[in-house]
């Protein structure tokens, strides 16, 4: 029998006995007090006698929805006029192929560091629109670690400088954005509002809802105003970000729920404390897994290098991948779900964005310690 | 005073007195009991311990969910297995630019049908890949009608005949399947399984989830194998249907919540009688409403031809604007909302799709009499 205590009967979230550790990359554990909020908000928001899911994106409750979603964006992260927030549906994974379509010039070429699976991905994406330089190519070292500038091979006059703020997979991420002559794209994704962040450095900041924002199907796009105008006019509207902002998001229907439910994720971060405490919290919540991985003997190994280490991915791997598959199977017996690990990485991967608990943690540590003692 | 009835106590679908009529175009309103089940499954579905919106899209229980409603899909249309179902996100909209993309070669025609607002919005998207024939020309006519055979111009060995067979705005419909020698292809968002479709006449459908099917944020995409097999592969990954297909609609984390609730709603058509019986219905409801347009004495207008008029929408006018503008107000204050016109329509639109209920447009019917009363 595993020592490790149970959800909800120890959770301060909720309390509830009916959910379980929901430890998924993406789609992934939302505040509960928000889903509390959908459940009625879908029957009947605002006393308008309609849900969420049926009201027009062109009427009032929704410009309310709306406004209210873009503001408490402003307020957690601190944008000033001077960027557009838009969203967008398609995910991270439209995004990769928007930004070039709109940035790239076909005679262009762009710098991409290529730290991990989606950052491969979106490599893949650019060149249909241009030339992309891969400045770093993490496939070297299986993507343990994020460059140092030494490792960085920039383009001169490049038309962007893109990369990945934290690779979900084998868990690594930037704890500093790295140095670039060029305009600076980032794909943060799997950290979004994840801790205090220096927007300005950037040009354009994306990231698909499902880890850290919200539900799956749409993505928050962040573009400085400068840089937007900067272009393409003359593409299909949809994936035009200049048409996207002149309709402020809504050229056509957007993703109404999507929206609704990012904004209030983005209240909640507020007021949680905002990002400084989402990064104290994440930090001291990743500690509690890395520590047991650290104190294990050798029993589990990160994927990551220390200095690259994530905050949202713990990713790590057990001596056999048979005791990989039975540690998840043990787990879920133990209420703790999605432990697998990315198919590409294998192992085990524990994703405990901004919404997962503290005590959820604290559960899967104990339970490593207890199922080494047992295993090792 | 009105006369009308009012929703929550007459109403047999729920008879709960905090919900309005919705008339909306879309987002527009869904069947309770599903909004009911959605309360539910968003905290946690089939006793996972874990919501709907917080399942990881590669996980047992989201298979499931994409499973049954593929399923619930293939049995609510009838159509076998030489046609591919797929959830993609961007809405119709991005339909518009996907078909041409996929579909239309540079040197290519298509020809399409200008039957309303949308429709030419689609023409302008597939302009950006090809040459367009306009078929048939509604502006001429105001969008007042669908054109019969004889008014459309079809191009010989064009790459396919595009058409959009209920057009939401200016309420009008295609009875029967326009007749072409082309690939048919049909955008046919506002009344997809509002009706019966000879489904095999089209090589391929696409409707945005929003007006019959679910929330706003994921489009129903049904292709013909064989015609899917001639389109283009080397385009990005998101906007290419072969690579959706190949990786059956999971190319990247998908809409979830969107394809969870498309699911529920095809099973509920299913249950009340499937597509004979939204037929049926639908033809009943709007008939309630054309018949309170005939039978003013000219008060109220309708913008369609009755050859062409829609079951959808119902879109009319009274004598003026100002008359227009209390109309809505006053129907408002009645607990019926959404009956402004579209902007480039005006005047007053009922929209009544599958899920709206028969009470409603009984409300809606009332109150036009009443109200032609008392300002004829």
């Amino acid at each position: 029998m595993s020592t490790s205590t149970s959800p909800g009967t120890t959770t301060t979230h909720g309390g509830h006995v009916d959910r379980i550790f929901n430890f998924s990359a993406g789609p992934a554990a939302l505040p509960e007090e928000i889903i509390q909020k959908a459940q009625q908000d879908i029957w009947n928001i605002h006393g308008s006698g309609i849900g969420i899911l049926e009201h027009s994106h062109r009427g009032p409750v929704f410009d309310r929805v709306l406004a209210e979603a873009e503001e408490a964006c402003r307020r957690v992260s601190g944008l000033g006029d001077d960027w557009e927030i838009l969203f967008i549906q398609g995910g991270a994974t439209t995004q990769f192929a928007m930004m070039p379509m709109n940035f790239l010039p076909a005679d262009g070429t762009a710098d991409y560091l290529d730290t991990g699976v989606w950052a491969h991905k979106s490599i893949a994406e650019a060149r249909h629109f241009g030339n992309v330089n891969v400045a770093f190519d993490g496939t070297q070292c299986n993507y343990d670690h994020v460059p140092g500038s030494d490792e960085i091979n920039q383009t001169e006059g490049a038309a962007y400088f893109h990369y990945c703020s934290n690779n979900t997979v084998f868990g690594t991420r930037f704890e500093n954005i790295p140095d670039s002559d060029s305009p600076l794209i980032c794909d943060t994704s799997s950290e979004m509002f994840g801790r205090p962040f220096d927007w300005d450095r950037h040009c354009a900041i994306y990231a698909g809802a499902q880890k850290n924002l919200g539900p799956s199907g749409v993505a928050l796009v962040l573009l400085k105003k400068d840089f937007a105008e900067q272009g393409r006019t003359d593409l299909p509207s949809m994936f035009c970000y200049a048409r996207h902002s002149k309709a402020g998001s809504r050229l056509n229907t957007p993703p109404t729920f999507g929206i609704y439910m990012m904004g209030q994720v983005f209240n909640w971060i507020h007021e949680q404390g905002g990002l400084t405490e989402m990064e104290r919290r994440n930090s001291e919540k990743s500690s509690i897994i890395y520590d047991a991985i650290d104190t294990s003997g050798g029993f589990y190994t990160g994927l990551a290098q220390e200095s690259s280490r994530s905050h949202m991915n713990v990713s790590f791997r057990l001596p056999t991948e048979e005791l990989d598959d039975r540690f998840v199977e043990e787990a879920a017996a133990e209420k703790m779900d999605g432990l697998k690990g990315h198919r590409d990485a294998g192992g085990i991967r524990a994703s405990i964005y901004n919404a997962f608990p503290r005590e959820g943690c604290e559960c899967l540590a104990s339970f490593m310690k207890e199922f080494a003692a047992r295993n090792g």
